[in-house]
């Protein structure tokens, strides 16, 4: 049984959101993911489906006021489906989507703690933006999402 | 001295997540305005000011995917400027930029507790959306954001 994805849409909230907060250890993320982003940006987040049921979910943009960019705000994978390249996966269909919608380089952050997620934007391709501190060898940006809320910032230029 | 609104600016970030729990009488809000807002949706956001000293804001934006609808996220103004029309002044704003977008409507939720935003609302001629029960006599729909996050929603036609 192969991993399907597809566009995704409001009824995928209610789904993400009840399994959220397992998927990332018990960590509460749900504040940081409002139904918005499944109600007006379908048109380039992707919901990623084994056997009828969600396993993974990308919601990004493409920035309102900066057309040439594209912003990758949440991206979850069912932790059994991990290290198969859903991640990889979801993001190459989100290249594709804001490519066609004219973007030239998308940004995507994340907390210093999360060192899977650094390792997983450097090989697909991203670069660290300049930080004022480091954590783990990774430049930080701190304070960047509130007091303590500490990111490191990716950055990659689509290809043509 | 009188309260001038602007765009809203990136730099703006730091001084509001500094001071939204104060303002919110010490509710955590800071985990629902991420920096996103004030990075890709500068063109749709306003910061007011009184004497070079930010005390309201407005952030929202035109829906990605539904282009004739306009969506206001988080509003908030300084509580020794509450009362003033400040408020309306930014939605004002707000109804002229996303109509300039070709914007047809505008949609904004409240949490139920929030009985001053349901006037607000209410005041400035929004219309609650049927939910699947009540609170303090209008219409909510339960567990829009997430288990336990109920939420009045509201809806407005903007005169073409």
């Amino acid at each position: 049984m192969t991993v399907n994805i597809r566009p995704i849409r409001p009824s995928d909230y209610q789904p993400v959101i009840s399994v959220i907060d397992d998927w990332w250890n018990g960590r509460h993320m749900a504040d940081k993911l409002p139904r918005l982003f499944f109600e007006h940006f379908t048109d380039t987040g992707f919901a990623a489906e084994r056997n009828g049921e969600l396993v993974g979910f990308l919601v990004g943009f493409t920035s309102q006021s900066r057309p040439a960019e594209a912003y990758i705000h949440f991206v979850g994978v069912h932790p059994d489906e991990r290290g198969r390249g859903l991640g990889r996966r979801l993001y190459e269909h989100f290249f594709v989507a804001v490519r066609a919608r004219h973007c030239q380089l998308v940004r995507a952050i994340t907390a210093p703690v999360n060192q899977g997620s650094v390792r997983f934007h450097q090989r697909m391709g991203f670069d660290i933006e300049p930080g004022d501190t480091q954590a783990s060898g990774a430049p930080v940006a701190a304070g960047y999402d509130g007091d303590g809320q500490d990111r490191v910032r990716f950055v990659k230029t689509l290809a043509a």
